[in-house]
């Protein structure tokens, strides 16, 4: 029996997940959230794919013993290198935010040439080439690793020279294959949207995966008969918030991003799922 | 019975370590090391005193299991949070770098202005300022994080503008309060020496303390008749890596830092100890 009224759970290495969370919370305000951020094992991008497959299937363990109804894997690192065997794990409703950004960037493209910026982990991995490639063959996708911008949107540097700089470097090649499509291939960059967006001038339109992942889950849930019926009130137990370090840190953090006021983060021991 | 000839463990949270590894091999080159680098769990400087312990726990339990005979915690972080109570734990020597780095700066600043730089971990713990203190009670000691270096210099950015530009915000206000001397307090920086130094200018001294901690192990070994007696080759027998992820890129990173060509490191699971 399908709980309808149970929490979506969400995840990610961190921080940057909080950024499809916030669409979700748009786009389907009647659902309850369960948001778990890996503080202690942050960041992802740079870790390999037997790692982050281990670090997601305990989060995954995690989110069921919270008994949510469906999975959100809000992080493009763990969404290209561990969904398909989660996929294949689990029983409940998972999805990723690749496919989704893939999908719509696929269409958004009008002279076929398509940027990713991602970390360094979901740019190896080909996952976005692989999934446009299938959806349109004619589409040339081409991905760029940018491994500072995590660590920059963590120290709140959304606008700022240094960023702006580092930004130039990455992009600077692919803004000359004349890209008119950028994929945002990592939940942290739309912090940095402002920035990326000036750099790349009116010709280039940005995806952010995060607006189509949301779309994807209502749909989802929709057509499961799954969509929460019952509108509660915002607050702890509508959107719990659990981390595996540094709660208070995560807190102030996530309230620069989701702005109702969260007013608590647990720290649970992630290794024990 | 001590085994003299038995390898010393060396550990810190990715390769920032290796710093001090390579002023051990100056030093005692009589020595086999066992280098281990937590590259799945990477940075620890944003982490917690209760994470950074039980990361570092696991970490001696796997150097016990190699059967070193001395352990250096090649980590501020882990240094400043977790060696009291490791070394109530283990009946083997243990060391960190944040008390010979305190010992010298102690001797060196002559105005008694000390400034310290390190991650946000090692600066909030305070533990240089209290280990100055007892040492000498009329210095002062001006401590600062400085979030970005990990990732700049994980990124090899070692000479380059950007580090420049963070490195000038970062260390204006120290250099303003008049300091003569500055702790290099996190084993990744002596790689951005270069460019500190030339913010810094001539009337400020850095002290890097992987040189006295590498002085200060071979006098215990000295002190406890531990030191090896035999000349080992170099090679996979003396200087054996293990790390927790992506063995490639760390060896890759490696041999920039320790020149003397890294045949393999080994990726291991840490958290089975």
């Amino acid at each position: 029996m399908i709980n309808k009224n149970a929490p979506v759970g969400v995840f990610d290495s961190g921080v940057g997940g909080l950024t499809v969370m916030r669409e979700i919370m748009r786009q389907i305000p009647n659902e309850r959230i369960v948001y778990f951020g890996d503080t202690a094992r942050v960041p992802y991008g740079s870790k390999s794919k037997d790692t982050i497959t281990r670090y997601s299937r305990q989060i995954v363990r995690f989110l069921q013993a919270m008994e949510v109804k469906a999975i959100v894997v809000a992080c493009n690192t763990a969404s290209a290198y561990a969904l398909d065997e989660l996929e294949r794990e689990v029983d409940i409703p998972i999805i990723g935010v690749v496919k989704p950004g893939a999908r719509v960037a696929a269409q958004a493209t009008v002279n076929g040439k398509l940027g990713v910026i991602g970390t360094e982990g979901t740019i190896s991995s080909g996952i976005y080439t692989e999934y446009i490639e299938k959806i349109n063959p004619n589409i040339t996708v081409i991905g760029k690793a940018c491994p500072l911008f995590v660590p920059l949107v963590e120290e709140g540097l959304w606008q700022d020279p240094v960023t702006e700089d580092i930004a130039r470097r990455y992009l600077g090649e692919l803004i000359d294959t004349g890209i008119d499509t950028l994929i945002l291939g990592c939940t942290h960059y739309p912090l940095i949207r402002a920035t990326v967006g000036r750099l790349l001038g009116e010709g280039v339109s940005m995806v952010n995966p995060a607006y189509e992942t949301a779309r994807e889950l209502q749909e989802l849930l929709a057509k499961e008969g799954m969509l929460n019926d019952t509108q509660g009130k915002l607050g702890e137990e509508k959107y719990r918030f659990y981390v595996s370090d540094a709660a208070e840190k995560f807190r102030r953090f996530a309230n620069s991003i989701i702005k109702y006021g969260i007013l608590s983060a647990k720290t649970i021991h992630i290794e024990e799922y």
